[in-house]
């Protein structure tokens, strides 16, 4: 008989992309960055790994608050680091959601928040999504009007697709908690910065920040909110002491202060995108105008999984992704989401494709 | 109006001992390791810290989890790693204990199991400890009877007394999970290392350990826990999917292959405490038979937060503890705890005490 907690038992678990350990793939299916990091991030962590290393980190984060803080034009009790973004959703689930209350995030989405309200026990509710991504506002409504919290990917995933902020506002639940998940909200032409903060309902909004797309540090576990200090507060009696790693932070930091590099690969990355959803459109692709560093392709008529499989035959990896309970023209929702890469990347991918579609 | 939960306003969260940020303090507070990482532990972070930070850890650790289970003569698939043992602790919590299922504990104890049973609306019963810090079981028992869950740290935090594993078997609940905490594990004269497991009820056992105490490393954060593959395949679905970062996965895995290394410097800590425990004893304090990297003394006539404050204005921060729920000798239960240091800092710490005491 198992002990684990019925929820544990009822759920998958999220099935994270592949990561292959061999450097031999184009990699273009868990959204990293294509280019490193700034080098001031490995003199950061040069700089930390000494013999303090046997000393706790500093557990309220300061010097990273602060740095943080400046670049939302609020004070560092707004701001909340964890260990990668995805720790902060946990927290805000654990903090704000009790038993059988009402979650709400749109779908198709980042499925992760799924999984995270039912660990917990919460009731959770899709927030149905127009076939051109638009809101389903009608149904969306009552939803919204009657959750305790509210997640929403700002650009979405796997679209690509960003929504206005007047399209935004509207989401936030009236008797709720919001979270607007910028984790690419680097990427698109005019850049997030926490502009919801000054809506009415501003101090019931969660942004959500991550290190691992436009920092290019998926492999040091960074990401951080920004909130009212009172919500940031309550957060901070939920998350372990120490979540923050010494030369994690180190390395946030130095990224952070370092924002011409982000917005030179950002730029980069933007233009590549456009290039990219050129190729995809010549090729008879459906493409979402992206404003993240991803794009998501449909093809009216090849199969998705073909393609995809036929990719992965040639060294590169994109993300297949199938919705059963989305039914677009008249089949279950699939599509391909495909990282942007560095040009070369791209062009190994584009040749790969006019092979192949 | 508040939107946490209710179980989160009420609680004052884990208050985490002080961390100061300066390097004037002879830190004898928080149980760090007085002695540096070892050097293959720099070159590991050397090695990891390359373009490939802009990709995603190993999100199941291969290499990390093969060397630990090493360790403890078990398979990969026995070890889970985690942001630090704390968070292994709340990863368990969350897989096991559903609202109102019983947790116990030990009392004098690590008060954190507390704080994550409270944050996760479970219900915690204490463990009381006789005087002798050995187990009241006649009050024990029924409760052990009836959990889902007890955690028990061995050696204890703040005695450093350790049980025997016949007393630990016993605590065991018959119809639920037993975390055995050996964060402390490596201290005592004859190391901790698995034993639990052969017991019969060893398929409902976890074992968590840290690297912040024996391995000098609580810089970086990371943990493990060991346990039937059952146990841990249930886990892996509440933790997030990347929760270790890569430099921390290298530099945990070349400090577990640098044996020699962790095994001196707990060596060195272990004369260092004979010597600190026959000061204290010489200057009249009541000391336990300590296991751990710290000793627990309380002094007869003279109060703790005195001698804590003194050793305070004199750069020395040691830990003052207080338990207003447990009566000893007609008052609450006061004392210190002492991180074994070095012998110059222990020599300046009984310098001190000689003067304050």
């Amino acid at each position: 008989m198992s002990l684990f907690r019925p929820n544990i038992d009822r759920i998958e678990g999220y099935v994270p992309g592949e990561q292959p350990q061999t450097t031999d793939w184009v990699k273009l299916n868990t959204n990293e960055n294509p280019y490193p990091p700034s080098p001031r991030v490995f003199e950061a962590i040069q700089a930390a790994a000494t013999d303090r290393l046997r000393l706790y980190p500093d557990p309220i984060a300061t010097e990273f608050r602060t740095v943080a803080a400046e670049l939302f034009g609020v004070d560092a009790d707004w701001v909340l680091p964890a260990n990668g973004s995805d720790e902060n959703l946990t927290i805000i689930i654990r903090s704000f959601v009790d038993p059988g209350e009402l979650v709400v995030s749109p779908y198709p989405s980042y499925i992760l928040y799924e999984t995270l309200v039912e660990i917990q026990g919460g009731r959770h509710r899709r927030l149905p999504l127009n076939a051109d991504w638009s809101w389903d506002m009608q149904t969306c409504r009552p939803l919204i009007e009657q959750a305790k919290l509210a997640l929403v990917p700002n650009p979405n995933s796997p679209s690509g697709n960003r929504w206005s902020l007047d399209e935004i506002a509207e989401l936030i639940p009236p008797q709720g908690m919001f979270v607007l998940d910028e984790a690419y909200g680097d990427f698109p032409d005019q850049p997030h910065c926490g502009e919801i903060f000054s809506r009415p309902a501003g101090e019931r909004v969660i942004v959500t920040r991550s290190f691992s797309k436009s920092y290019s540090l998926a492999g040091i576990r960074m990401g951080f909110a920004v909130a009212h200090p009172d919500v940031i507060t309550g957060m901070r009696k939920v998350k372990d002491s120490y979540n923050c790693d010494g030369i994690a932070l180190a390395a946030a930091t130095a990224a952070l202060r370092d924002q011409q590099w982000m917005l030179e690969n950002t730029a980069k990355i933007q233009k590549t995108r456009a290039i990219l959803s050129a190729t995809l459109v010549e090729l008879g692709f459906n493409v979402v105008n992206s404003q993240a560093n991803f794009v998501w392709a449909t093809h009216p008529q090849r199969e998705h999984r073909e393609i995809f499989e036929a990719l992965k035959q040639r060294n590169i990896l994109v993300r297949f992704m199938t919705y059963p309970d989305v039914t677009y023209q008249d089949k279950p929702l699939t599509g391909l989401r495909v990282t942007i890469g560095t040009d070369e990347q791209n062009e190994i991918l584009s040749a790969a494709l006019r092979e192949i579609v």
